[in-house]
C-alpha cells in the first residue's frame, strides 16, 4: 500500500493554535503546515488535499495535483477569488459546534433589542430605575435572509423563544411551522419583518444587498418601533454608510454587526458609537481548529471510501 | 338568578392600564375599583372575589365575605404578610404570556454571560477590535433554583440553547433529559453550578438562601473562569452586600439582578457599578393587566361551574 499522501494546511489563523490542532490530528498520513519555516521550499506536487483560509498566492502553482480543498471556513467567498483556483470539489467547513454558536450569538442580539437591553445598561450606567413594559417575543417579527445551515439552525431556536419567524433564500423552501420566500418574494417578506436577520453567503447576487432600499422596505408598524438590521453573514453584502444613515434618520431603530466589509473595523468609524448599535468583532461563531480537523479527516474518509463528499460548494452559485 | 357578585379590585400597578383593563373585564359582573375616588367608601361586604396587589391594610376588615382572592402577580410572598388575611383560597397568577417574558430574560442573561457581552461592549467603547474564542453553550451547566413553572420553562429553553441543564426544588422532580436534586442535594447541586439561576418564591426558608457560603459552593473550574449568580425570584432571598462581595473577591465572575431587597434600589447602592453585573428594576416578566384579568375570569368560571381552582397557594408552605 502506497504512503497516503499528507494533507496541506495553510490556514491564516492564529498558528500557535493550529500547529497545536495539528499534532493530534491527521495521525495515518500526516500534514505539511506552510506556517511552518521549513515547509517553505517543500515539494507539494504530490499533495492530494488542502485545508486552506486564506491561501499564499502561489499555493495552487505549487501543489498541482490537488483532488479536494477543504475551507477552513463556513463562507468560501474568499477561496472564490483566489487566483488559479483549480476546479476540484471544494468542501465548505460545516459543525455542529460552530452552528450552535452562531445560534447563540443569533437568538441573544434578538433577545437584547426585544428587551431594549442598551436602553436598560444606559439607565444602570445612570443608576436610574425605570422598568419597561416592551413588547413579548411573540408580537414580533423576525426575518432571516439566508436559510442555509446556520439560517434554519437559528430559525428554530428563535421559535422556540416565542418569536414569529419568517424565512428568505434563493430556492423556494418547506420548514415545519414558517413562512418562508424565494428570491421574487422579497418585498412581501420585508414588508412583514421587524428584526432582519442576514445569514447569507457573499457572492455577486448579495453584494450590498443589505442597503438604504431594502431598510426603507421592512415592516413600519413593528411592536418594537422601528426594524432592527442583524448581519453575522458577510460584511461585503452590507452598505456599512446606509446602515449608518438608517440609524441616524430613525430608518431603524437598531443594528447588531459581526461583520464588516473591511475587517478589522476602522477605529474612527461611525458604527461605534451610534445609538443602539451592538459591534462584535467576527467572533460570532469562531471555526474551532480541532473540530476543523476531523471534519477533514472524515470527509478524506468518506472520499477515500469512495463516498460522495459532504457540504460541497456549487461553483455556479458562488456557495 | 341573583345577580353576579362584582370582583373588588385593589392593584397597586399603574392606575391608567388598570382602569383600561377593566373597560371589558368581568363584563358580566362588572368590578369595584379601589383606585377609583368613589369606591373609596363602598360597601364591600357583599363581595365574593377579590384581585388584590399590596392592598390596603383595611381591605380585609371591608370585605369581610371574600370566597376566593386572587394575587396580582405571580408571587405571594407580600400577600402572606398581610394583616388579617382570611383563610380561604388564595389563586396566584400563572400566564403564558409572563411565563415567555421570564424565559427570555432568563435565556439573554445566561447567554450575555456566555459571550461576555460585557466585556464586547468595554471594547465597542474603546472602539477595540478584540475577537473572543470563550466556551460554548455545551461547556457550561446552568443550575436553576426552583423548578416551579417559570423554572421548568427556562430550563427546556436553555437546554435547546445548547447548555447543560439541572434543577434544585423542594421535593423530588423527574424531568426528561435533566438531572435534578432536591432540598438534601444542595451540595452536591451546587458543585456543579457554573451559572446559578434564582426562581425561588420568597418564604421563610428561601430569605437569605443566596448568601457568601452558597456562592462559596459554586464550581469552581467553570469555562466561564468563574461562577456567575441570576436572580429573578426574590430580592429577600438574596444578600445584597455578600453578592457584592463576591464579585470584589473573585468568588463570582459576574450577576444578573432583576430583583432586590429594597426596590427601587437605591440610587447610590454599589451593585449599579460593579464590573460583569446587569441591574434590570424588577421588569424581567411583568405581568401584563389584561391578561390577569382574563386568567381571574377564568378561575371565577371554573370555581362558579364547582371546578377546582388551579395554580392555588399552599399555606403551609408559603408559595
Ligand atoms: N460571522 C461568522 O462568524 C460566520 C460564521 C460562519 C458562517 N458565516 C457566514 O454565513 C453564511 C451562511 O452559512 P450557511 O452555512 O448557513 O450557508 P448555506 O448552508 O450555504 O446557506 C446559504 C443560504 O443562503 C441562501 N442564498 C444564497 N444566495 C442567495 C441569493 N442570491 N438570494 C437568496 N438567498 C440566497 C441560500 O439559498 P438556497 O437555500 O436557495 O440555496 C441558502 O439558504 C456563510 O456563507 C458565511 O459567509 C459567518
Ligand atoms: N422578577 C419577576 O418579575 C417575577 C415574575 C414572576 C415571578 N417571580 C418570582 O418567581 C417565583 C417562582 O415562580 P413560579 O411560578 O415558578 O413558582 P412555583 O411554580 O410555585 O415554583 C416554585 C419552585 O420553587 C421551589 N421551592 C420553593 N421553596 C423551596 C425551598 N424551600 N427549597 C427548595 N425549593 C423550593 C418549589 O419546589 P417544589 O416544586 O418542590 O414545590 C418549586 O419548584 C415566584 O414566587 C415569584 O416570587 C418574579
Amino acid at each position: 500500500m502506497p504512503a497516503k499522501s499528507p494533507v496541506l494546511v495553510d490556514l491564516k489563523f492564529d498558528p500557535a493554535i493550529v500547529a497545536k490542532a495539528l499534532e493530534t490530528a491527521f495521525a495515518d498520513r500526516g500534514s505539511i503546515n506552510l506556517a511552518d519555516p521549513t515547509s517553505k521550499s517543500a515539494d507539494l506536487s504530490h499533495v492530494d488535499y488542502a485545508l486552506l483560509w486564506k491561501p499564499d498566492a502561489d499555493l495552487f502553482q505549487r501543489a498541482r495535483n490537488l483532488k479536494v480543498i477543504f475551507s477552513g471556513g463556513a463562507g468560501v467567498d474568499s477561496m472564490m477569488s483566489v487566483a488559479g483556483l483549480p476546479d476540484i470539489p471544494i468542501v465548505r467547513f460545516v459543525d455542529r459546534s460552530l452552528t450552535t454558536r452562531m445560534s447563540e450569538w443569533v437568538v441573544m442580539q434578538c433577545l437584547m433589542h426585544l428587551r431594549d437591553v442598551q436602553g436598560h445598561m444606559r439607565n444602570q450606567r445612570q443608576h436610574v430605575w425605570a422598568p419597561q413594559h416592551g413588547p413579548e417575543a411573540a408580537d414580533v417579527t423576525i426575518g432571516i435572509m439566508g436559510l442555509g445551515v446556520l439560517g434554519c439552525d437559528a430559525a428554530a431556536k428563535l421559535k422556540v423563544m416565542g418569536f414569529n419567524v419568517i424565512g428568505w433564500s434563493r430556492g423556494k423552501k418547506q420548514i415545519d411551522g414558517m413562512e418562508t420566500f424565494d428570491a421574487g418574494g422579497l418585498d412581501a417578506f420585508l414588508a412583514r419583518t421587524d428584526i432582519l436577520v442576514g445569514l447569507l453567503p457573499l457572492t455577486p447576487e448579495t453584494t450590498g444587498i443589505y442597503n438604504a432600499s431594502l431598510f426603507a422596505r421592512l415592516h413600519r408598524q413593528s411592536a418594537l418601533g422601528k426594524p432592527v438590521f442583524i448581519n453575522a453573514g458577510r460584511g461585503k453584502s452590507q452598505v456599512q454608510a446606509d446602515i449608518a444613515a438608517a440609524i441616524r434618520t430613525g430608518i431603524l431603530g437598531g443594528a447588531s454587526l459581526d461583520v464588516f466589509a473591511i475587517e478589522p473595523l476602522s477605529a474612527d468609524d461611525p458604527l461605534w458609537t451610534l445609538e443602539n448599535v451592538i459591534i462584535t468583532p467576527h467572533d460570532s461563531a469562531v471555526s474551532e481548529e480541532k473540530a476543523l480537523m476531523r471534519h477533514v479527516e472524515e470527509q478524506i474518509a468518506r472520499f477515500e471510501r469512495g463516498e460522495p463528499l459532504q457540504h460541497l460548494v456549487d461553483r455556479s452559485r458562488g456557495y
